[in-house]
Parts: structure tokens; sequence; C-alpha cells
């Protein structure tokens, strides 16, 4: 009868689901597992402030779909036009060889860094994350705009030409949810493409190849953007007249504070992220205590000032900024780690907050920045 | 005796004073003067939400000296190399008729808008200003880049050549202190002129050439970046190495907790400005009130979303943002005027905050934004 059908067809889901999930990559032990299915995991925060660029093994992983196996001799990226025709194919080989390598230190964070904070205030959906869903790393590749311009010039036109009508750049990953079969997508608006930073394709993370659950073996890398347009394992860039039309630019990573469809509609999608700050580690010593942590503006304008305080927010002091190891300016969208050594006279909560140098501050109270989806939590952290 | 030589010579100094400030413009008498030498002055906050173009006449006025009397046929614009030879001289009309006119609508916002209000929180070294001390405004005219471009031909060589060095543009105004033999100067990094949006040398403002208030015949717009870059009367432009080393570029215009030399020196030039939101009208009509106000973000990501509030934060509503009047993507770095109409069931304190696109909020309190010099006041407005 119909239900045996029916049951046949859930059990032959889950094994296709099953199926999916077979060879995932290896993780490092260290690392906080927050979902299994898809793998979301952060390291702890101590580990985080250790060193400026974060250990690929460590750094968070926020994945939307079962990694997907990619045998690097068969990969392909390809550049579609905004009428839907392939301007280019291009293997890994020469993505690596036809293009200048660049290379960027920056942090990526996933919008909903924090979130666990937000859940005090008022439920949020959205998966667990504590201060760990940003990492920070050097990232080399191609630039989107060579990779652009040697498309169009391959398809006999002017990139001039071939951009004219373009207002944002789709970028489709090679991750697949077998029940649906959707591939995980995202988009930025052009403008960001012709920003102060380079978009990259990147091939290479802190001197190594792409580990597989970071993308291998090309991710776009989008400094100062919330970490779900940093497509990883992608295989198609689209140029497009309207933004990605995928549940992951639609239905997520907008600030809303009710989840009804009008409610993302009116909400633009998460692009460049707000200042932020966080506290990982805290050591005491008699009464004096040691504080570490990191700040960032996606701004690309850099961290001005942080500054802690131990007495409820009515003084502050400067913590040290710790230098990036890169090059002046090549640095603006990297992270800081700060340190900074507090004297706490009564039992209290230490707090942290960053300013960035366009003077954008943080928000006092997450009740201050609570939205439906708890995503950009940057209000002070305690 | 030598009290009597200084006597006669401090009263010499004082017509020297008066004779500078002789043949100032006549100014609009819906102004709210705040200080006559310089002359400061803003309109009353309901004036200033009326329209999304700020008329000429009640556009805030902050000068440094008197303002310089030019004769436009005499007026020369002058372009420095890195090394302090003068690369091109410009009439004002070889400036209009030689170069493509480019309009940008565009906020531009003193750095001390809204100081009064630190004051209560403790008292700050600067003018007076309440709401007013910014406007909105359609400029027109030549293009920086457009102008070293020609420049860098003109004298033989390329523009990269030229730029190499470069790390930031000095603009000098012919604005000039008596006493002091002092023209008012300041500049921003070489990063700004490169970012998304041009810096214009405006010679029209509204469709009208340029008050004298507001720098006839030729003023820097730098969209985006605090008013005191916005450079009035430009007589020179300096390519440099570093940035201006004018009173109003080092000992002015940042953010500093105290007032010495060494907070002076930490604390980097304020250039783009966060985002910042104000109350300029109230109408009540019974319970419902009438809001009116504008809200700004320098960082043309562009305004994401307005709210107010009647209890005292706990709820928030929306308001409505008014169309800018601009093409889609051209106003970015324009205010937008918002209204909303509350319901006020007790007496209470009405205030606003905005969010940029980027997610950037402003601070709740005046106390977290609080600094000595009462400079980027952007709390909520209460
Ligand atoms: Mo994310
Ligand atoms: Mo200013």
């Amino acid at each position: 009868d119909q239900q045996w059908v029916e049951e046949v067809d859930k059990k032959s889901a889950h094994f296709a689901i099953d199926a999916a999930y077979a060879h995932q990559p290896s993780r490092d032990d260290r690392l906080i597992v927050r979902s299994e299915r898809p793998f979301t995991a952060e390291p702890p925060a101590q580990l985080l402030v250790r060193e400026q660029n974060t250990a690929n093994e460590i750094f968070y992983v926020r994945n939307h779909m079962p990694v997907p196996r990619i045998d690097e001799d068969e990969y392909e990226l390809e550049i579609v036009d905004v009428h839907g025709n392939t301007l280019l194919q291009l293997s890994l080989e020469e993505l690596q060889t036809q293009f200048e390598k660049s290379c960027v230190q920056t942090a990526i964070q996933c919008g909903g860094n924090r979130r666990t904070e937000m859940d005090e205030v008022q439920l949020v959906k959205g998966g667990v994350w504590g201060v760990g869903a940003i990492g920070n790393a050097t990232w080399c590749g191609a630039r989107l705009n060579d990779v652009l311009q040697y498309a169009a010039e391959q398809s006999g036109r002017d990139v001039k030409q071939v951009m004219r009508d373009v207002r944002h750049v789709c970028f489709e990953g090679l991750d697949r949810d077998v029940a649906t079969d959707t591939h995980y997508e995202a988009s930025v608006p052009v403008e960001v493409t012709e920003g102060s930073a380079d978009v990259l394709l990147a091939y290479e993370m802190n001197g190594q190849r792409l580990g597989r659950d970071h993308g291998f073996p090309v991710r776009v890398v989008v400094p100062g953007v919330v970490g779900a347009r940093h497509v990883k394992w992608v295989g198609t860039i689209r140029l497009s007249k309207v933004e990605s039309e995928s549940h992951w630019q639609q239905r997520d990573y907008r600030v809303v504070q009710t989840l009804d469809e009008a409610a993302y509609e009116a909400a633009p999608s998460i692009q460049y992220m707000p200042v932020v700050s966080a506290i990982c580690d805290v050591q005491r010593r008699g009464k004096l205590v040691q504080l570490r942590g990191y700040a960032w503006s996606g701004s690309g304008s850099g961290v001005a000032r942080v500054e802690v305080s131990c007495d409820d927010g009515k003084s502050w002091q400067a913590a040290e900024l710790l230098p990036t190891g890169a090059d002046a300016g090549e640095d603006l969208f990297a992270w800081r780690i700060w340190s900074a050594e507090l004297r706490v006279e009564h039992a209290r909560q230490v707090m942290c907050r960053a300013v960035d140098a366009s003077y954008n501050a943080q928000p006092a109270h997450v009740r201050d920045v609570w939205n439906a989806r708890g995503l950009v939590n940057n209000a002070w952290h305690r």
C-alpha cells in the first residue's frame, strides 16, 4: 500500500544522505563540534588568540552541506556571462599559472559568530556559536578581476562590455544537497568586486593548499564581507543582473526581527561586517587579570582602539594592539589580537569594546542588536 | 618704554584682525550663529529636514578664519608634486572647461556636530554645535583624479610615476590667519582618493556657484569624510609622503581622551564618519507624535534602517526612509530624511537610532563616545 512506498522512499532518502556524508575529512580533535550534518565547529577561544594567523587545523568550519570530494585534476571553474553563456572554463593548473598570485591577510567571520549570547535576550533561529566562528589567515590566489578580464578577452570581448549590465556576482559551490539537488550559492554586489580589497579565488591558506573543510581546491575570499559569501569549493561564477536567488542569499544572512517572507524581503543581505571584538582568554594572578582577545572591522578602515572595563563600563582602559606582521596598508582587513592587564578590586565582570578607524563603535548591549536569526552580534563582549 | 611698544603692537594686531574680517559675506538671518570670528553657524533643526538637499543659504558654515576675497579671474589652483615642484597651475575657467563635470549628492558633516550633548557628560573643548552642523547637497566639479592625471601629463610624466611615493594629499585653503600668516590646511590618505566615490574639486553646490561661505570659487568634496577635509577656497594641492602638518590635522579632528601631545599623536585623524542620526522635528497631535530627522553613514554603504522609541529604548518602531531623488547607487553618501509617527501613552523622551548597510549601529549613550574635543558624537539621539 501507499504507506509502504513512503517508508521505502524515506529510508532510501536517508541512505542517500548517509552516502553523501561518507568520506568526510578528518578533523582536529581540539575543535568544538557544533553540528555534525552539516559539519560546523569552532576552536576553543583561548587557542584562537595565541597567534595572529589562525592555524588551518583549528580554523572554524561552517559547512552547509556534505564536503564534496573533488579530484584536483578534474576540477573546473566556469565563468558564465549575464546571458547564461559560458565565457571560460579554467582548470586548477590554469588558475594557478596564468594569473598573478595575490595574497591578503584577512579575517573571515561567520554571520552567526557570538549568536548564543542573543538567546539570552530571546531565542533565535540558528546554530550555536561562541566567539570562535572567526579566524584570520593569509589567503593567496588569483584576483577575480584578473580572471574576469581574461574571460572577456578569451571570448573576444571587452571586459567593460561583459560587465555592463552586471549588478551582482554569484558564486556557486560544488557542495550539493542530495535531497533537493541544490548547490550552495551566494552573491556579492558588483561594487564589492570594485572595492579597495581584491576579491580572490584562493587556493592557498597560510601557505598550504586549502583543506577540504575550507574549500579545496578553490574558495572565494571577499575581505570584509560576511563568511557566507566566501563560497568554498567554487565551481561556477555567474555574472548577473540580480542577487543570487539561493535560500542562503534570500532567506538567511539577513537581519530580521520576524521570520516572515516580508521581513526577509525588506532586509538587505549582509555584506561588509561591522566592528567587533571578544575576550578569548582570561588569566588571574592575585588581583591582576590578564585579558587577551581579538578585534576586527569589515570596513577595511582598521581597528583604532580596544578598551577593557571591569566596573560595568564606568571606566575603560586601553588594550595593547599586537602587530599583524603584514606590511602597512596590507593588513586593513586583518583582525588585531590585543592584550590588557586589569587590576580588579572586587569580583566583577570583565568586558571589552573596539572602535574602528571610521569611529564606528560597538553597541553596549546584545538587546540593541538582537535579531530573529541571531546574526552580526557585535555588542560589547562580557 | 617696552610696555608702550607692546601696547601698540597689540593694538595694531587687533586692527589687522578687524581688517581681515572686513567684507565678510552677508548671511541668511535664519542661521543660528555659533561664533562670529571665525564665523560658524547652523540652521534651525526643523528647517534641515524639509528637503532632501539643504538650501545653500541655510547650509551650516564652519570657517576657521576670515572668508577670503577671491577674484574669480585671478583665481589659480596649483598642483605640487612630492618634491615640492609645481606640476600645474589652473585657472577657474580651465578647471571648468578642460575636465568632465562630475556630480555627487553627499552630506558633509562637521566633526563637532552634536558636540554640545557631550558637555552634559563632562565639558569638552570645542565650539557649540546642535544637530545642524551637517547638510546634504549635490556638488559638481572636476574629479581630483582627472586633474592629477592631467597635471602629470602636462609635466611630461606618467601619473603612476607622479603618485609613486605619495601617501597623503594635502589641500591648502586661501583663507589665512593674519596673526600667524597660516593658511588652513588638511589632508586625506591617498587611499581615500582611490575609494569608491570620486573626490571632487567642486565649483557648484545645488546647481549654483559656491557661495563665499562655502568656498567660492572651488572647494574639495570628499564623500563620507569629516567636513574638515573638504577644504574651502582651495588654492594648492600638495602631494605628500606625510599627513598635513597643520594644526587642524595634527592637534584637532582626532578623538582623544586628554589634551596632551601624546594623546593627539596616538590618535588617528578622523576621516570616514560613522553612522549617525538625529531627530530634527517633533509635532504632537493628541497622543500621536510626528517625528522627522536625518540619518547618514560616511561608509558609503547606505543607511539600512532608522528606528524610533518612546519607552527609553525598550521597544523600537521603524521609521520611513524618504527617497533621495538620486539614481540607484548614486546616493550612497547622501543622507536620508526619515519620518515616523509614534503613539505616546505617557510623557516620555523620544529617541532615534540608525543602522548602516554594514550593520554598524549607533552607540546608545553619549558617555560611550565621549572625548575631550567633543568630536564624532553618534550616540542615539534623544
Ligand atoms: Mo556564515
Ligand atoms: Mo568640522
